[in-house]
Parts: structure tokens; C-alpha cells; sequence
């Protein structure tokens, strides 16, 4: 009797919404891998980090069925996405998450904020092998090419070396020229001068989010601000533990009795 | 000629709103240590996370000024609440953020959905000394009087003793009886059955976030949620850097070359 060999199953999602370029490419690129399912939020999520959906329910449907993809829609954040994906969709855990192409990067502290990078926690708190991939352009109309063979092969490197629980991989590219890989860590630095101020018809105030990202280590060459800037692609290993071992004992020595 | 001294500046938000207890309490609490500014929801944002709000504009107002006390609500996020009071409401950086009191625990991998520490971990990215609160009572009439003596406590010891640039602090408390404080790591573990699913009048399926807590080491005697359940405050240092340093050299030997 012939045993059947299953196909990989591969989970994607994205936070810029299922009608993006980058989760299409992302799509084409992973059923060279395995039977695909796609559950992506209907609309933009963009920021919206590991956001849940308590205060309303969420709906999700079917939208595309062929050889080797489904594709889903749902109402809610990516982080939603991936809950109910592995909650009502799945049968069995997929063997690999990969959450983008995100049009815009991930580098730095954008981990906290990035609804891409939320769906890969996400997958990495429930024991899934899990991957963000962003590249370093805001436009609709991305020019993924070059960076669609490293896609390729940081997504079969990592299923076949897997990783341990708690470590999912935040992938980042330049937008244009790439030199090669480089393993980096979170580079340091912060949002600076993030408002712009309006005045509506009625004379009242109101705020658009804007601003810049301030590096606070320029120098450093083992960041993934710096590996971008270089035209190189960052790989940074993220943890869902946020922990700060080195501090545990500095804390003890404090006085807490109340 | 006398100097003046300036009292410390204390930034308060949380994810519950302003209308909640925990933010009144915490309120109370915060003005016996210095002037206080509070930029709160003005509604529920819990499960936020540190979404960022995008695609539509922000407002604010003021709602209360008195001695030592204004009080703002804020239509987005709590991560919006605090940038926008550091960029269009305080003249100088607060000496402390606190955010809470949350009505629920954020021990564990609540870190990542709370919106309570998503604005913690924004205060800490832009260098503020912050601290989450949280006590591990959903209810809206939570009964914080027994948590309240700590909280002054671990917030004056805080402020005494600083926190390294990109450490803040995720306080949980129990419900009623409190031995101590603990100093812990973040608990493994996964939320687990997470929806219900309900038909709607016209046979369609939506589904309600629900589900239960899953601890992947209850005998690990040294994690925020074996403080809770053994009625100690934990406390747990915590990180805006989600680099796995252990894995940046496994990841070298990987074969990356497209």
C-alpha cells in the first residue's frame, strides 16, 4: 500500500489587506511549497500590531478554491486572522506562517506596531514555524522581483532547520538592489515629531500620525536598520517573550514591601 | 532668591477608558508623588495592543483641571493616547508613565494583545520610566485597596532608582489577598480554544474571541502567573527589544544564499 505524502500546509496572512500586491506575490511564491491557505483582514490593518477583536464578532468567508490555495476574508485585525484560522479553518497545524509581503518596513521598533509582525507572534505563541516578510517601500505597486528568490529560500531554510518555540523571524528588505543576508538584531531608536496638526471647517484641532524614525545607533553594523540601509536583507530572530533577564536581579535588590 | 522646586510629572493612560475605575484609582494614587496629567481612551481599548492609529486623524480634549490634576480623553489607542501627550501636551518628558490600574491580568503572553502595556512599551521606547498595572479582576467595580499600597510603593521605588533605556515594568496583582511581590519572568503558555461561533438570524456564522489560558510550566515557581496564583504581586522587567540574541548564531549557519 502506497503511503500518501502530504504536502506541506502553509498559513499566510498579511495587515495591508487581501487586495495588496504583496500578499499576492507572497501567495504565488509559497504554493511552490505546499497547499496554501490564505486568511487575510478585507481591508488595510496596517498598525494594528497584536490588536484582538473583543467588543464586536468577527465573520469570515471563502473567496477563491483551486488546486493548492483557499483563500479567506475576514473582518478582523491579522492577529484575529490568524486566531480563527487556526481555530475554525485548519484541520491540522500548518508547517509554516508567512505574514506579508508588507508594503512598507518592519525594521527597528516597527516590530511593536506592525500588524504583519502581530499575525507572526501570533503564530510563533501557538507552536507555529512563522515568518514576516516586509520590504522597504510604502507604494502600491511594490517591485517585490529581487526579493522573491530570498522569500523562496528563507522560507524552505527555516521549515527545514524549523525553529524553537517562542522564536519566529522578522524579514526585512531593501526596495531596489540586494546585496545578500544578514542577521541582525532590533536596531534602537524611536518615533520623533509624529503629528501633523489641522484645523477642521469648525476651527477644532485634529491629528494625522506622521513622523520619522530617529536611529539611535547609526554606526552599528549588526542592526537591521543598518543591513537595510546597505542594501542588505535583515533576518532578525524575534522573540514573544519580553523578559529582560539581565534585569531580574538588579530588581530584587529593591525595596517592595509595601 | 528661592528656588523652585518642580514636582515630579506624571503621565497616566490606560486600555479600559476614562470612565473606568482603575484609572481613577491609579489617579488618586499617582497625586500624592507629583503633578499629574491623565490622556486616557475615551472608551474601552482593551486587546489594542500598540496599534497605531493610520488611516483616519486624531482628536483630544481636556475634560478636568484642577490643582496638580488635568485630565484628557483621547479618541484613539492607548499607544496614540501617549504619543500624542508627549507631542502636543506635556512642555517637558515625564518623570513617570503609568498605565492602568487594567481591570484583567497582563502576566504572561497578555503582554502582546494588552493596550495597558502597549502604551507602557511606547513611554519606554521614547525614554520615559514607565510601569503597567493590572489586577487580575475583570469586573468593573474591581476592589483595588489591598493592590494600592504597593502601587505607591513600586511607583516611588521606580522613580528612585530609574530603569535602563528600553526596560519598563509589567505589574500584576491579584484579586484580594496579597503576600508580596514577586519579581518574575513572563510565563509560557497560549490561549487556547478561542471562539465561539453563534449562527445570526440569517444563518450565517460570526464568532466571539473567547477561550481560556493555557500555562505551558505551572511547576516553574519563578513566572508572573505562578505569583498570581500564589497571591504575590509579580513583577516583571520588561523589553522593547524582541531580538533573540541566543539565536542570532544558529542563524548563521544557515544557507541563505538565494
Amino acid at each position: 500500500m502506497q503511503q500518501t505524502l502530504k504536502k506541506p500546509l502553509i498559513l499566510i496572512t498579511n495587515d495591508d489587506g487581501d487586495a495588496a500586491r504583496g500578499i499576492a506575490v507572497l501567495t504565488q511564491i509559497m504554493m511552490q511549497l505546499g497547499d496554501v491557505v490564505v486568511m487575510a483582514p478585507d481591508g488595510p490593518r496596517s498598525g494594528q500590531s497584536n490588536a484582538i477583536t473583543v467588543s464586536e464578532p468577527l465573520r469570515y468567508r471563502k473567496i477563491e478554491e483551486r488546486e493548492g490555495l483557499v483563500r479567506y476574508i475576514c473582518t478582523g485585525t491579522p492577529t484575529d486572522c490568524v486566531k480563527l484560522a487556526l481555530h475554525d479553518i485548519l484541520d491540522r497545524k500548518p508547517d509554516l506562517l508567512v505574514s506579508g509581503i508588507n508594503h512598507g518596513s518592519n525594521a527597528a521598533i516597527n516590530v511593536i506596531y506592525s500588524g504583519t509582525m502581530g499575525a507572526v507572534l501570533e503564530g510563533c505563541e501557538n507552536g507555529v514555524t512563522s515568518i514576516g516578510f516586509s520590504i522597504n517601500d510604502h507604494t502600491a505597486n511594490a517591485d517585490f522581483s529581487v526579493f522573491e528568490p530570498y522569500i523562496l529560500k528563507i522560507a524552505q531554510e527555516t521549515m527545514k532547520n524549523g525553529l524553537p518555540y517562542g522564536i519566529c523571524l522578522n524579514v526585512n528588505a531593501p526596495a531596489d538592489t540586494i546585496k545578500g543576508v544578514k542577521i541582525a538584531r532590533q536596531c534602537r531608536g524611536n518615533w520623533t515629531e509624529e503629528y501633523e496638526k489641522r484645523l477642521d471647517p469648525q476651527g477644532r484641532n485634529y491629528f494625522w500620525l506622521t513622523g520619522y524614525f530617529k536611529n539611535h545607533e547609526p554606526e552599528s553594523k549588526d542592526t537591521d536598520e543598518w543591513a537595510l540601509a546597505n542594501k542588505y536583507i535583515s533576518i532578525v530572530p524575534t522573540k514573544i517573550d519580553l523578559t529582560d533577564f539581565d534585569s531580574l536581579k538588579t530588581l530584587q535588590n529593591w525595596d517592595l514591601t509595601d
